[in-house]
């Protein structure tokens, strides 16, 4: 399926990365696009997340994204934020824009000064390249994934296309702790609607998974969607606007899936599912208290569907749950269940936990309606093997 | 060191382990004891866990212990409490004890019938073999622990003697999740003082430590203090008390620490220390996410000195701070702080994490003097694989 017709994008080398990957990346739209942001909530966000989130608050128009990967720009200090404005700037001279039409994003090594000098000698070929497909700049921005993270889906109403674009959270050298994703759209939208819905689309995506626990300075998400003369910006009373919501939706759920699917090491892929919550602060505690369960996740990589971790990993929740009113799922088979003497762990269920792939835990809590969902993989000794390889 | 005279042990098989490793310890008191406990905060505590906390509030005096291992009696309901009173009852009959003076704590795996059968059966050859010399009572508690761990510690002024006995968070087995700690003392105790200073010194010891956050069901820590006769009960004014004190904090401390040490695969010991917080919370969230970050602590298996991973996970607190006044060092080596230009990592700091032991992670937030510790481990290959080996 083809990318959105008004952009363009490239992907380029400018020696950041020792591997000699791709490291710079450009977006352009050829017509302002309105853009809608989600960042990270970590305190210490990086020199380009505190700016865009900064800009984001000033104007909805841009033109062009470039961004690094290899060097994080955080914990940089006020260098970082001019190193950061300096890239904006010759990004937007190369591209015939004002600085103030640029956004940017930086993903890898935490507390490294940006090497202005590299990217700013790259950005000419960044411009000279750009084209339709999305590719090379989709490979600009990885770090230790393995695999390139597109997701294309069509709004046939509109004739109109939205393509998503992320990283993952792999991070082989010291520091790599980044999730990025952006989505171009080649149709207007009305700004407060765009920002609305990605914020939504992002909380049933980028923050119900987890490969680690870890939260990092950098992680942004940024939607465009581009003002193309004569058509209908799409807001919530448009009759596509439905159809842009669900396939905005669809797209950073399945680049987050993507992403969880890549994690470090990982070799399964588990769907964590906590229903009958009395509300959702406790569903949500419940469900991350079990995705980032070390022990369990360990034991998944085993094959083995480790109800008693899943157990503890609720009860340490320290809410005031009962476990008498609780039952608890793998793969559909019901493990644990105070009212039926459930104890043996059936054949069927032990066989299919060994296959990679991937496996579903369910808890209910017996106490509401309330429902939470986490995404994560199992922790490998590839995870540890990957995070504890120093490259200096 | 002699352990305190009036106190009896023993280790014995009951068939419980399939490793036929040693799996009831009983401890008796030949006075009757004062007794405090500090229990798990996890929700669903075990059997033993709510048997004990129930029974402490009636009453502080008694007499024995009986402690299984292999299977924790969690997640078992209310044949649990059935199945831990028959074992109570049984251990007091063949200590010629009435029941009320006995109590249990169980470690193993979650969510298996306690095998009353086999315990029960295997209690006289405990009685019969009880004696002076803690250390089966200490090797019989253990799950995949390597080392037995046992401190004792003696209050010359009152020419008593402090032993503690401890069992660490090793779980080879699919659920194992316990940490148990049992302290003898033969001297008498006045109760209140007792409790608090035992809850005194698992706050600065037990609840500091962490191998992989997770918190279990069936935690426990029982100090027993023997009542006998013409001795004077050490209280808050008597004035041995400090001295007590002092010798309960330090085998709490001494045996939280061989836990760390003996935590599952690890290869080094971590010493997390947050000075300069505005409050309590604050300097226990940052120093929770620093020695409970999986990237961290891979990082540190690879004897890298990653402060950007510290970095990250202070500020993943999500706490008003200013990393502009923060400054990270590994093993007193500044790595990180933004007034001076110090950017390289030292390279006699990254010889010295190189090598396995202890290693120091400091970090100043500049915003107060409140401090908090942790004792933590690194993460390796090898928990992995521990957690991960399904033996069904």
């Amino acid at each position: 399926m083809t990318a959105p017709e008004t952009f363009l994008w490239s992907g380029v080398y400018s020696g950041v990365k020792k591997s000699g990957k791709l490291d710079v990346g450009l977006a352009y739209s050829s017509y302002p696009s309105t853009v809608a942001g989600v960042f990270t909530a970590n305190a210490f966000s990086a020199a380009p997340v505190r700016e865009a989130r900064r800009r984001l608050k000033e104007s909805r128009q841009y033109h062009g994204l470039v961004v690094n990967s290899g060097v994080a720009n955080a914990a940089t200090g006020p260098q970082g934020v001019k190193n950061n404005r300096d890239i904006i700037r010759e990004a937007a001279k190369r591209l015939g824009l004002e600085p103030k039409q640029v956004l940017s994003a930086s993903t890898g090594h935490i507390g490294e000064p940006l090497p202005v000098e590299a990217i700013r000698e790259a950005l000419p070929k960044a411009v000279d390249s750009l084209g339709d497909d999305p590719t090379k700049f989709a490979r600009a921005i990885l770090t230790t994934d393995t695999t390139v993270k597109t997701v294309t889906r069509r709004v046939p109403e509109l004739g109109a296309t939205l393509t998503g674009v992320a990283k993952g959270a792999g991070m082989i050298r010291p520091c790599f702790a980044t999730m990025l994703a952006f989505v171009f759209f080649d149709h207007p939208v009305e700004s407060e609607w765009w920002q609305a819905i990605l914020e939504e689309a992002v909380a049933t995506s980028f923050n119900q998974i987890t490969v680690d626990g870890e939260n990092s300075t950098n992680d942004t998400v940024l939607a465009f969607g581009a003002d193309i003369p004569n058509r209908d910006p799409v807001d919530e009373f448009h009759s596509a606007a439905g159809s842009v919501d669900s396939s905005l939706s669809e797209v950073c759920r399945t680049l987050s899936r993507e992403i969880v699917a890549d994690g470090e090491g990982s070799t399964r892929l588990i769907e964590v599912k906590v229903r009958e919550a009395s509300d959702r602060t406790v569903a949500e505690a419940v469900a991350d208290s079990i995705a980032n369960s070390n022990l369990l996740k360990a034991a998944l990589y085993g094959g083995d569907p480790n109800w008693g971790r899943v157990y503890s990993a609720i009860g340490a929740t320290q809410y005031d749950l009962d476990p008498e009113a609780m039952t608890i799922s793998f793969d559909g088979f019901t493990v644990y269940d105070p009212q039926e003497e459930v104890r043996e762990t059936p054949q069927e269920l032990v066989e299919s936990m060994q296959s990679p792939g991937t496996h579903e835990i369910m808890v209910t809590l017996g106490q509401g309606s309330v429902e939470a969902r986490r995404l994560t993989c199992d922790l490998t000794e590839e995870y540890v093997r990957i995070n504890a390889d120093y490259e200096p």
